[in-house]
């Protein structure tokens, strides 16, 4: 079975069947987790408990409760008093197609879920670890604080970006905080699932935040296409570069690394 | 120190300071917790300890933990697309002080918080236990699900209450899932804290749902003015018969409990 496989699947275990009442929430909150989106962020849990020695099983809990977390930011960033989007992934979002009330609910659900599953599937001291970094990761220093920035500058002119189209660095802090923080912690506690040493979860920090800088911009790249010729290239260049330090990091994990390697060089494709 | 006074000096301590940026979500947090209201369920939290043989301080980040996860819950039942209220405690609620997007994040962030104080604080064992109780009591089989039934049917009429003015069969589960869930949670978590056997965390459990489940038949007799005469006394009648079998299940544990006790007798008058 391959890594998303294998994460579906653990997903679908750990979701509330639809039968169970309150059937509407269970329904919203399955709605938004599959069929999903990449699960790039529970891959590289996986694929850095791998790097550290660890087996796929040991980490699969701290994987999806990435994800779930990932897809509750979602359905929250996506309410009207936010974003205001009307689709995601091709299709209506959370609140357009199961109002706003039980979509904020849907979200709370799923952060809530995740370090359930978290406190009732690891080794007591695993599972505090894991859930000590990933509250930190989604709380006010890290995911949420980054949504209320974002809010809060997306309404100045020109707020992200300076004139060479790499983000100013306010706007690298609202990156940092809003997307790397995330992936930092998933590369971290897939060291931690493989209890790896603190030498190894600080290697895995700098792959994580790198990677994730990389990926706001690809993100950007991708999306605004307001960005000009000029900009564009060298907004290309800043992830290259960023993307170069993620593999850095992980010169001392050796091959077991690869897949980590591979999912940055794909990045930039 | 009072119980109040140090739930107090606990959670200030763990509350991000306002100088923290972004300030403005640590400003929202500080808004909706302080000055609070009775912080009862976590002196009931403290007293589930006590009773237990624990110490306070065994129990003063779990409390906290509790009380983080019941000023969620209001900013986000206040919200203008579940209850929309614009006032708490006599001032403008989180939404009207600091917008929609503010308050739906700092609930967010509070919900976050108070499971990364559990996680941080607390010897694993006890914190994986704690963390699975609360996690399942806010959740879709607890709060969270109260607060979609009761969403779902608070539009029709007669919803909760039957000709007796007893809460209906309907009433009873969204009661105990919205209300009387984190009571149980409040008063386990206590036992836990302070490292009680099964039964003695069971005897909580049943203190905890008697009481909570009082508790909101109190609130319904003080807010509905709409209620005759002859409902608000068959609703005293309950009320007094829950606080009667929540004062039972304290027998095993002496005079220790006398707190509880205390408690539940106060919530008649």
């Amino acid at each position: 079975m391959d890594l998303k496989a294998s994460i579906d699947q653990r997903i679908e275990r750990c979701l509330p069947k639809i039968s169970e009442e309150p059937r509407i929430i269970h329904k919203a909150m399955r709605y938004c987790v599959f069929p999903g989106g990449k699960r790039i962020r529970p891959i590289i849990v996986l694929e850095a408990c791998k790097a550290c020695g660890g087996k796929d099983k040991d980490a699969l809990t701290a994987a999806c409760a990435v994800e779930l977390i990932h897809t509750y930011s979602l359905i929250h960033d996506d309410l009207p008093s936010m974003d205001d989007d009307d689709f995601r992934r091709g299709k209506p979002s959370c609140h357009k197609k199961f109002g706003e009330a039980n979509a904020i609910l849907a979200g709370d659900a799923l952060l809530t879920l995740a370090f359930n599953i978290l406190a009732a599937d690891l080794e007591p001291k695993t599972a505090v670890k894991i859930i000590k970094e990933l509250s930190e990761a989604a709380g006010t220093h890290g995911m949420v604080g980054g949504q209320v920035l974002d809010l809060a500058t997306s309404s100045l002119p020109g707020r992200g970006t300076d004139p060479e189209g790499i983000p100013s660095r306010k706007g690298r802090g609202i990156n940092y905080l809003k997307t790397a923080r995330i992936f930092e912690a998933a590369a971290k506690i897939g060291a931690m699932a493989a209890g790896a040493s603190g030498k190894k979860i600080k290697a895995m920090a700098g792959f994580g935040i790198n990677f994730g800088m990389a990926f706001q911009l690809a993100d950007d790249i991708a999306d605004k296409d307001g960005l000009g010729f000029t900009d564009a290239l060298s907004a290309r260049r800043e992830a290259n570069r960023l993307i170069g330090k993620a593999k850095e990091s992980l010169e001392i994990f050796g091959p077991r690394a690869d897949g980590l390697a591979k999912i940055a060089d794909l990045l930039l494709t």
